[in-house]
């Protein structure tokens, strides 16, 4: 594979990835062709080229993490990044110095670029805003999971092709779910259409937002029925003591996929979830671990997107 | 030096380390060999193959540990390695995931070797049963910790030479010890000897387990006298609260080693302890840093030694 | 750029930097001369002589610190270096371990320099004299912080020249900064002179000692009237329950510095400190982000000074 299969560092229109509304369809594009030739690389361990070796990253965390955390500096170490890891815990936002002052004093270490997660929306578009360094959102409150979504989208396209016309179903807390926002936002941009399904207390609000591609289900057969992909959504186990969710038996009863519902999308319809799983909740282990999850697959497409993101807006070749 | 001193990846007839029971005498007689190589590189800080460059290796440390794992980084900074940590306490197995779960998702992310500290027993042949990544075992329960072993075995045979004949006496909390037990294994298959003392209700409780070549003592005195080599072993202070332990002070009267007892063995008899050490517990300060004790010689041979595993197992050239 | 412009290690008459105090002109000016090359590196994003690579380097912190840590990670890895973070919390010494053992036993992995920070003063000189490793202090106790004291005066050699007649006001808690104590040691080395101010309960006990270079003020207008540069200490809240301070707003209005205070020193005089900022306590936001504060400079040149100092004191080329 040539150098070229991955792309060229700077030619995404933009500068940042605070999240996936409004990215242009050619970006998108670009990525996830990216994406497939570094997933491409995973797999038969051959050479990339070391394109973060001497960019200074900043994986930046207020919020605890070690999934994706653990996906991004495998992405950088890939790459040759040396990354400088923040978290929140141990910081001198402790100390009561404003997210300003904490993100212009580790730039003016030398980050050129940050990888940031934070409990309240918005806070990538600020952290951009206040510094020179190129900001990656890692999930950023209820709003964005930008990898996420791509990380979906390229574990899609490798099995289904090209996803227009594609219909997806995604069952769960899509309210309070930055991955679902991420998926909503991509979906219709790369031609497909979304139809939602869960609590009623779990549904969004405004979901004509994201467009006449996506729409609320009336059942969750509906949502099933002649879906190419469901993708299920984790329950936080704090919704229940706020009283949004019934009891774990209660949802897995109504929303939770097992073998029968399934069997109302499309034939060999995939099936995937961020994680972790909460096996016999979402979903049972029988489709768990059956051959049309890819859930394992997200992860090591979640690896291959955020090199894609990190090789074309930083790296240098 | 060149290159072959320090063997070939991929020779040993194993493909991972769970521990020493049942390895062969030329697995174990390779890493040895292959360590002494490498402790020889530290000494005299001659370059070494970067054997794990480009290698994913992450450090799975489900139990507090700094010594052991800084020795496992220091290891692997070493070959060129770019380590992950993941602990426990950050992880999502507080989520609730299962174990299985978490090893699959971890090894998605493109982990070529997984170094992994369980306080379960097994958890090793667990993990390696679940993932494609080579395990090496950083300590197991109370089962085996064979880097520790082999460790002591290198220490030994730089003094001692070769280890046949040799008698070793091991002093201390046997029965709770996965040092001990990694020893046992490896002594009789080196042709040494082991007698065992301690507390009786810290011996183990089928000593007949490890074979003819390991024996219960009668007395300290029984236990020291024409040896080899003392190891003893850390009395970890939980075992007083769960009554298994008299007083500490009790203990140094009766199994600590001072001079008078050092003087049982033979004349330069070795003195091991795998840290960290309880001065004037197990052992007096005269005695620790005496001539004699190789105790900072063991924690420089345990980079020697995790270096030889790792470079055997996974390294590439 | 040519590689000699980053000096040669080994150069400088010491081996250590446990602080200032005592070190001479000529060490002091060669570390700012190879900083000061480091920082134009930095900032015209050039390479610089990987020196670091394949040294031991570990971080030994035993007191918190986000800021101080991150820098002197960013300038080891710069330099090539893969430091070992080792950090209290998760160590040893929680298990009743000497800190002459715990040293000990890190060297005995194969440090060949420790970056220490440690609550009680005189701790690096302590671990110099158990190892054959460099030691770098990062502040001990009230005691010193030379990397600080070398990149405040880095960074007002920069705007003010040759500091020889400058004149300096430091403002604050006196007392317990080894801030301001690694900045009363390097001052008069390089001929400039200090005036103290502060409440009464945070002034240095015997200011003589730093030498007739050093005085303290006979009050706040004193300290800044014609000054070149006005260095702010950071209050640490914790001086306020100990009934050693004031209320916070008492100290802003005694001892804050606002641009009418910053009037009198002289015209373009520069503002440092030492973060994080309590903003609105020692500085006003006016005068914090005006263009005569040094503030993110400062940051800047943190790194390039750390760089310069493990570059000369432990580097290969």
């Amino acid at each position: 594979m040539t150098k070229s299969a991955f792309g060229v560092p700077g030619s995404l229109s933009i500068r940042h990835l605070p999240g996936l509304r409004g990215i242009s369809r050619d970006d998108l594009l670009s990525i996830l062709q990216v994406a497939q030739a570094f997933r491409e690389s995973i797999d038969s361990k051959s050479p990339v080229p070391k394109s973060l070796s001497g960019v200074s990253v900043v994986n930046l965390f207020f919020e605890n993490s070690t999934r994706t955390r653990l996906s991004f500096e495998a992405a950088q170490k890939r790459l040759g990044a040396s990354p400088m890891n923040f978290s929140a815990a141990s910081s001198s936002t402790a100390k009561g110095e404003s997210l300003r002052d904490t993100v212009r004093n580790i730039q003016a270490l030398g980050a050129d670029v940050f990888v940031v997660r934070h409990s309240c929306a918005g806070t990538p578009d600020f952290i951009a805003s206040q510094t020179r360094a190129t900001v990656v959102n890692a999930g950023d409150g209820a709003c964005e999971h930008p990898t996420q979504g791509l990380l979906d989208a390229l574990t899609m396209r490798q099995r289904l092709g090209d996803l227009a016309g594609k219909r997806i179903a995604i069952v769960g807390d899509i309210r309070h779910s930055r991955v679902a926002r991420s998926n909503l936002w991509a979906l219709p941009t790369l031609g497909a259409t979304a139809r939602l399904w869960g609590p009623a207390t779990l549904l969004p609000r405004h979901p004509e937002a994201f467009g006449p591609c996506v729409t609320v289900a009336k059942s969750l057969e509906h949502a099933l029925e002649g879906a190419d992909a469901v993708m299920l959504l984790r329950i936080q186990h704090e919704r229940q003591s706020s009283g949004l969710l019934p009891s774990l038996r209660e949802y897995r009863h109504s929303f939770g996929l097992d073998e029968a519902r399934l069997a109302l999308a499309k034939p060999g319809a995939l099936v995937l979830h961020p994680g972790p799983v909460n096996r016999g909740v979402e979903v049972v282990s029988e489709v768990a671990d059956n051959d049309q999850s890819v859930i394992l697959d997200q992860v090591t497409n979640g690896v291959a997107v955020r090199m894609a993101v990190l090789h074309l807006l930083v790296g240098k070749i």
